[in-house]
């Protein structure tokens, strides 16, 4: 038995108690609380009631540091993981694909006479929005401008191009951004009150292509299935976007109501060609701008996903 | 001052000392050890050497394991992070679009005379093994068979669509694939190897419209720009892939080897019509399948990003 009256706290240490070099530490020998004897094995820790509230309260801040730490992490990971491998990844992944496939098929025409389904218009939503449509916009006109480039024009004014307007030469954008991007059905008289408005924006491949195309003495004919009395509002609207200079703007007449716009478009072509112009391109948002006869050597299917017409 | 002779460890406790109630816990009284008396602070907690081990080994455990989970989660997340939105991510998208654009632009014809470029070649191969070219295959080949099912066929055999045979009846992917998909230039020699091995695999939503037709007395003419002499092979290959029963099998004769594949199509179609038949539809992975005279009331542009026939 050995007694030692002076000893006071030390640090654990494991196992085999405490050593004379740690004695000083956080002694309180004389301090002002009151001190007493107890009886210790050999080999015990004797700590102080200051030393057990600093060490369980780093104890206690560490652990809560490390949970919160792990839990931030969990959730981190878990919203990481969640977004592209939901549980329905893959029912959205075959949707993706088969809206892909749409677009895929009513731009080659495959498909004709569609209106954008449920399943779809988030997908089209989202390609016109998210750049995609641009991206593929400016590739035709890219295609376009490196044909044209090649053409011996002679600077007579006849050699033109024949261009749509609406999703070609002009963006109808917000108008279909408040109308599903196409996902419902044509309401012409919403329509017309838009065209009114004088609102279509520039497309800019497109604008771009008009200028190329009058530095090389190249017109630009505007052929567009607006009617003949919505010239002024689209003359104003076509200027306001940027576009000076075009050879002939065509509108349909009341008298050809009735015809398709394949019908109605290659006959204009026709009576252009009958006065004389030598057309080496046509340029549409359409199938039927690109149709029949009199569309040139060369025409360019411009993306759109949203509508179709006949 | 107080002395406590008969006290032993008890397991620490905020702040104020030793209760009787805790007294027994782990006490080693009369242990094998020998006891001995300290001086102790009234709000002391005094511990065995067992009790520190215990306590420690614990901490140092469940210090171990958060830290291990820390470290796991971390990892995790940096590689869940890490792989769609890498550095070069934006680089990447910016690929992946201008491909998907050359996909799109291709396919509608708006470029001509390409080869796959170094760029979009892993695209090209992706689309092609990914399973998106079947999807868009199909869905080209479901909107022929919605249109052909509208066709009033007479029954009396003469009633036909014409049909390509290389990447529109059969696939010669095993043959791609070992040629980059595309992404090298042609060579005929190579080329003709693999034809005379008759490996080309059926595609199977073109043998499945190929039986439609067959019921609805809708006769199937084979237009290739293959060379007669390869017509054995060919029409082995073509059973072999499940295609039994078609009404004519044209192959390029020497005299035509000189002409566009427009041309040489045209001519041959219209040669078909002279003959009787009445041609509903062609269908075709090329644009050169589809132009030109006699292509009927619908033509159908099947998916192919890996070469460009003129």
């Amino acid at each position: 038995m050995m007694s030692r009256p002076s000893s006071s706290a030390s640090l654990p240490a494991f196992g085999h108690g405490p050593h004379d070099s740690s004695y000083a530490l956080l002694s309180r020998r004389n301090s002002e609380f009151g001190s007493r004897y107890i009886q210790v094995d050999d080999s015990g820790v004797y700590l102080s009631s200051l030393v057990v509230t600093v060490l369980v309260s780093a104890i206690a801040t560490i652990g809560i540091l490390l949970f919160t730490l792990v839990v931030t992490l969990s959730v981190m990971l878990g919203s990481c993981q969640g977004q592209p491998i939901a549980v329905s990844a893959d029912t959205h992944m075959r949707a993706v694909r088969s809206c892909d496939s749409f677009i895929l098929n009513e731009e080659v025409n495959n498909v004709q006479g569609w209106v954008v389904s449920e399943q779809c218009k988030s997908h089209v939503a989202d390609y016109m929005r998210g750049g995609q449509y641009y991206i593929d916009f400016a590739g035709a006109i890219n295609a376009a401008s490196d044909y044209l480039r090649t053409v011996p024009a002679q600077g007579d004014g006849l050699d033109v191009v024949v261009m749509d307007i609406d999703e070609t030469a002009l963006s109808n954008m917000p108008y279909y951004a408040e109308h599903n991007y196409g996902a419902e059905l044509f309401n012409e008289t919403v329509w017309d009150e838009w065209v009114y408005q004088q609102k279509g924006l520039p497309l800019h491949a497109t604008l771009d292509l008009f200028n190329q195309l009058k530095d090389a003495n190249i017109g630009v004919i505007f052929l567009t299935g607006r009617p003949e009395n919505q010239r002024n509002v689209t003359s104003a609207n076509l200027i306001a976007a940027g576009y000076e200079g075009w050879t002939e703007l065509s509108l349909r007449l009341p008298g050809e109501n009735g015809m398709t716009a394949i019908d109605y478009k290659s006959q204009r072509r026709l009576q252009y060609e009958k006065k004389g112009y030598r057309v080496w391109s046509s340029l549409g948002d359409q199938w039927s701008d690109l149709m029949g006869p009199a569309a040139g050597a060369r025409t360019f299917k411009l993306p759109n996903p949203m509508y179709y017409i006949f």
